[in-house]
């Protein structure tokens, strides 16, 4: 425990001023030690940010944080510098980096994932980001675009981008890094942040990447190898490469995955066996009491070797959570349940997965059937095209990733099995508008338009855990061909529930509220759970709204919306989705080629990328939340 | 010339009879002297089914044909033992050998690229393949789930999959490569089909890959090279990798593009300059001439060698090509002006293109601005993230590829480039339904649902070459964000056009012809003739309908199409793309929530995925011909 604020206190966050960093650039001392401690300085603070955020990547900002530190105080000083990180997960880290350098107004240290805050991911409306990114694999080819202005406009440019060692999975890092040594790109320095876990496991564990330096180098790159927690050495390192022109030159950083905190580095585990636990997601209140304290007793110790004043942290009280209302309903532990018990009655059925064991429920799958599961790390696209194959030859392939990668990294290699017309099964998790934190590299609300269209393809999303067994099992037993189920990963309170002994019927959904008024079509856990908030608020006004809970995203049965429409002076379609090319999109089309009754019909989507920010700021700012949704309503109703 | 036939006719096409196949695999030779043998009997059929197809790969076909004949004849004779081609361009060839081994029916020699016979590219609807490519890139990992199938039912299996060498260029490859090498998959057999040369130019020219063999071994893969023409050499390569286990094994086998017909060979041009004439099309008939008569010969000399009686080569009346009737509209022209008059104007325009500068009308382009053109080979998602980071530096990039890729494969990547809310325009080729000859990993029929719902997104598609002009520069004008330009490749004879001194307003469509009994609307150059067409059927029996073309995919005026509904009883749409999400989708979605007026409402495209076939065959099976819709909108106008 370092002497600079006494006892870390369980209520409170503590992060490290702007002029404390100032101060700390100045001191006369050698860069590398400046660097260090500049380097913790700004744990400390990435650490505040995701505390009181109450998630956020921990790993990944600390494994970077010195080469960050390192290319902001000493490397990037010419005008066409710039750096970014491809994998976006370290954007706390970089945040901190910005905002002790001035760049980003300091009081931006205390919103991040808010509205109007700093986004989860990197954006470009933050001052000083330049590219867009959480979805991986893309930072090259971007690199090579702005290399390719700077050179059309003859202006100097070099461009630093970081990007993970899982990230290396993608199959576009390969495919941009052609080009860049065939131009002789040496503007671009692509830097490795080599911490060795990815998501869930080490990297070696997920889909080892083997010889790093042999592939970059067999690609034409020119490969250096350096302690990235080191400063001494990164100065060597980037020192000797601005010798190096005429090619691209990729530094594979070895680092410390949670580096700084004894307790969250991925050297404290067995990279064979255990999970990294600091992958996202925030510090309990005593695992984060503990880490500051680690991190404070290093910056004062530095301080005191170079003989500076010591820092005065200032000190925050933690924000108080208040837990969402009602019972907190969670599709996954359903979702496991329900492919356990068809796993169990069907031998031929395999699980793939890209990196999200945890997030998608499937250790008791692997567990159970470790035979039949098949990690693929991030590398969608293969993935899925796997999937053809095993499908093409008797196995029933169910294939689970993020929504928001799933429907759009292997768009074609969906279509392409689609039209083998084998079965599979796509399970996408974490779609819609929240968890809003992580930004939109994360939120996914364009599945249906993505994947809707393509023939055979059925898109199916539960409202509630009861939900998620009859449909599963519809898309395993009853339909034959590909199918995708959209799950909710964030736990939220719903009331909704299928009929008893509800067995679902191809585009037809189920009333869960009566009303003569009008009804609202939606689906999912939060669709439907908002359009109830909505009809309650309604109801207070005199308006009878009934709900309907239809699980079918891209397929409405044509006499089942006809009857609907009759029934209906308004009809309303709410979509946690983009409204264009949403199940609204399908709902009303369907009632204008199929109802005779013609009912006031109005979509409620979302009309823009949705912002970051904390749950509930963003369904109200996109209108998803029940009184938007109320007021929309009314305000047709009267018109 | 051979003895064989006498004198080759421009009236005739040539074929060799499975029987004789058969001769000649029993004959008292060596296997590789067989072999050389069969492979140019079987070049000769692949181009007889090129010719009286009209179109074809003969380049890969030739390339490989010495590979695939060696495998069926000499390797593959377990019954694991699988091969397939994931370019897929080379299916001629393999269709020729497949029909010598008695797979497929001989009867099938006569039916290339027509319904109901072989298509264009490979599908498992046809006996011998058993999945379907020609989507570049997927075919490791398919092989690889192949793998884990047969691993997860104890069964063996060898599988031998085929690349082009330009198809290294997709990500989705080297995505591949890892997991394959971690799992130990010695049951694969990649084989590269080294021919130098891409779709346009010299691998070399386009996107050089380097030292191949150094990046699989990178990859942990066993990497061999070969002479792929050469059966000798090809013997000895598969009978060494025999004792190669525990480790995945990649062939490089150096071919010859257009192998076997001197003038067609890449080897006869200066790869440094000149493109590749024979990737695809059909020879003219002199062309066809000259390579038959130097197939026969060799044919001639290695039957007299080995001592073997002559074969009688079957005749055929070359088919008659019935010109379609009217003048035949092209976009692509128009398209080329619209984009060198903007190139003119702007000099922040930069095109970048994926190996299809003469399908994309580029070669103006690049000759009149090098410094402005990039090629990207085939690495559409590096092209479309180049893109990004062009734009985000004060670029306007212009992307091209055909629709079918460049919606799909880079799916992600144009929606991360939206976030950032930049200005690209996405250009895609090859549209649509028809040319129908290529099969359906090459008709773009899903373009708008797999995109139309990113924010921001804008999708044209013209009618006719008039309309090009002005949709493109409203693009490059006057919308602030990305925009996808969707145009037919295929001429097509129409008598649209728009109102003089047209320009374009969002969302909203022009009269093409009147009528007061309903309006047909629909988009492309295709689209609106077929409208115009079944508007003429109707009109003869009495029905006057209007057809309005809208060149908006995604985006619907809401006062304009509640004008439209209040003007017509009957609204027909007519889609040259899946019916789900596409344009009708969203004309009735719009009618449903903007119009007052309530017209019968239909919806025609299609439901599902298109066959490969000649034009009009499958656009009377798709029921997008004017007969069809005409019979569509007359059975709902009598309901």
């Amino acid at each position: 425990m370092g002497d600079l604020i006494g006892a870390v206190v369980e209520s409170e966050l503590y992060h490290i001023r702007r002029a404390d960093f100032e101060r700390v650039a100045r001191l006369n001392a050698s860069a590398p030690a400046i660097g260090a401690l500049y380097a913790d300085m700004a744990r400390l603070n990435a650490l505040y940010m995701i505390a009181k955020a109450g998630s956020g990547h921990i790993g990944s900002s600390f494994s970077a944080l010195d080469i960050v530190t390192y290319l902001y105080l000493q490397e990037m000083k010419g005008p066409g510098d710039v750096f970014f990180s491809s994998k976006g997960h370290d954007a706390p880290g970089l945040y901190a980096v910005l905002i002790a350098q001035g760049v980003l107004p300091e009081e931006k240290l205390h919103v991040l994932r808010r509205l109007e805050g700093l986004p989860g991911h990197p954006d470009i409306h933050v001052p000083g980001l330049v590219t867009n990114t959480g979805s991986l694999g893309m930072g090259v080819s971007k690199a090579k675009g702005m290399v390719e202005s700077a050179r059309a406009k003859g202006e100097a440019a070099r461009i630093f981008v970081m990007t993970g060692d899982g990230e290396l999975q993608e199959g576009q890092i390969w495919e941009s890094l052609v080009s860049a040594a065939n131009r002789g790109m040496d503007e671009i320095t692509m830097i490795v942040d080599h911490n060795k876990f990815q998501s869930d496991y080490a990297v070696s564990k997920t889909s080892d990447l083997g010889d790093l330096g042999a592939k970059f180098a067999s690609f034409g790159w020119h490969v250096v190898r350096v302690d990235g927690n080191n400063h001494e050495a990164l100065k060597q390192c980037f020192e000797d490469l601005r010798g190096v022109s005429g090619i691209p030159k990729v530094v594979i950083a070895d680092t410390i995955k949670g580096k700084g905190v004894s307790f969250m580095e991925g050297t404290s585990i067995d990279s064979d066996v255990d999970m990294f636990k600091f992958h996202s997601g925030a510090p309990s209140a005593d695992q984060y009491q503990r880490a500051v304290e680690e991190i404070e007793s290093r910056i004062a110790e530095k301080l005191a070797e170079l003989g500076a004043e010591p820092i005065k942290v200032a000190v925050e009280d933690r924000p108080k959570i208040i837990p969402p209302a009602g019972e907190q309903k969670r599709l996954f532990p359903a979702y496991t349940k329900a492919l356990l018990a068809q796993a169990a009655k069907r031998k031929e059925l395999i699980a793939l997965d890209a990196d999200l064991i945890l997030d998608m429920g499937l250790i008791e799958f692997r567990d159970a059937y470790p035979e039949r599961f098949i990690e693929c790390g991030i590398a969608e696209q293969d993935m899925v095209s796997q999937a053809g194959g095993m499908a093409l030859t008797g196995m029933l392939p169910v294939v689970h990733s993020f929504s928001c990668f799933l429907s759009t990294r292997p768009n074609e290699q969906i279509y392409n099995n689609a039209t083998e017309e084998t079965k599979i099964v796509y399970v996408g998790g974490l779609s819609g508008v929240i968890p809003a934190g992580p930004g939109h590299s994360h939120q996914s609300v364009r599945e249906i338009s993505a994947l809707g269209g393509i023939p055979g393809m059925v898109m199916v999303e539960p409202c509630c855990p009861e939900d998620v067994a009859p449909l599963f099992d519809w898309c395993v037993d009853d339909h034959d061909g590909p199918s995708f189920l959209r799950l909710a990963s964030m736990p939220y309170a719903t009331s909704a529930a299928p009929p008893a002994n509800w067995r679902p019927r191809k585009g037809e959904g189920y009333e869960v509220r009566a009303g003569k008024d009008g009804a609202i079509i939606a689906a999912g856990l939060l669709g439907v759970a908002e359009a109830l908030n909505a009809a309650d608020i309604l109801a207070k006004r005199g308006l009878e709204i009934a709900v309907i809970a239809l699980p079918w995203l891209n397929v409405i049965d044509a006499a089942w919306i006809a009857d609907v429409a009759a029934r209906y002076p308004l009809i309303a379609t709410v979509d946690n989705h983009y409204r264009t090319g949403g199940q609204g999109t399908m709902v009303l089309a369907a009632i204008a080629e199929h109802a005779k009754a013609r009912p006031r019909c109005v979509s409620i989507g979302l009309e823009a990328v949705p912002p970051s920010g904390r749950n509930d700021e963003v369904l109200a700012a996109t209108g998803l939340d029940g009184a938007s949704i109320a007021r929309r309503i009314e305000s047709l109703h009267g018109a």
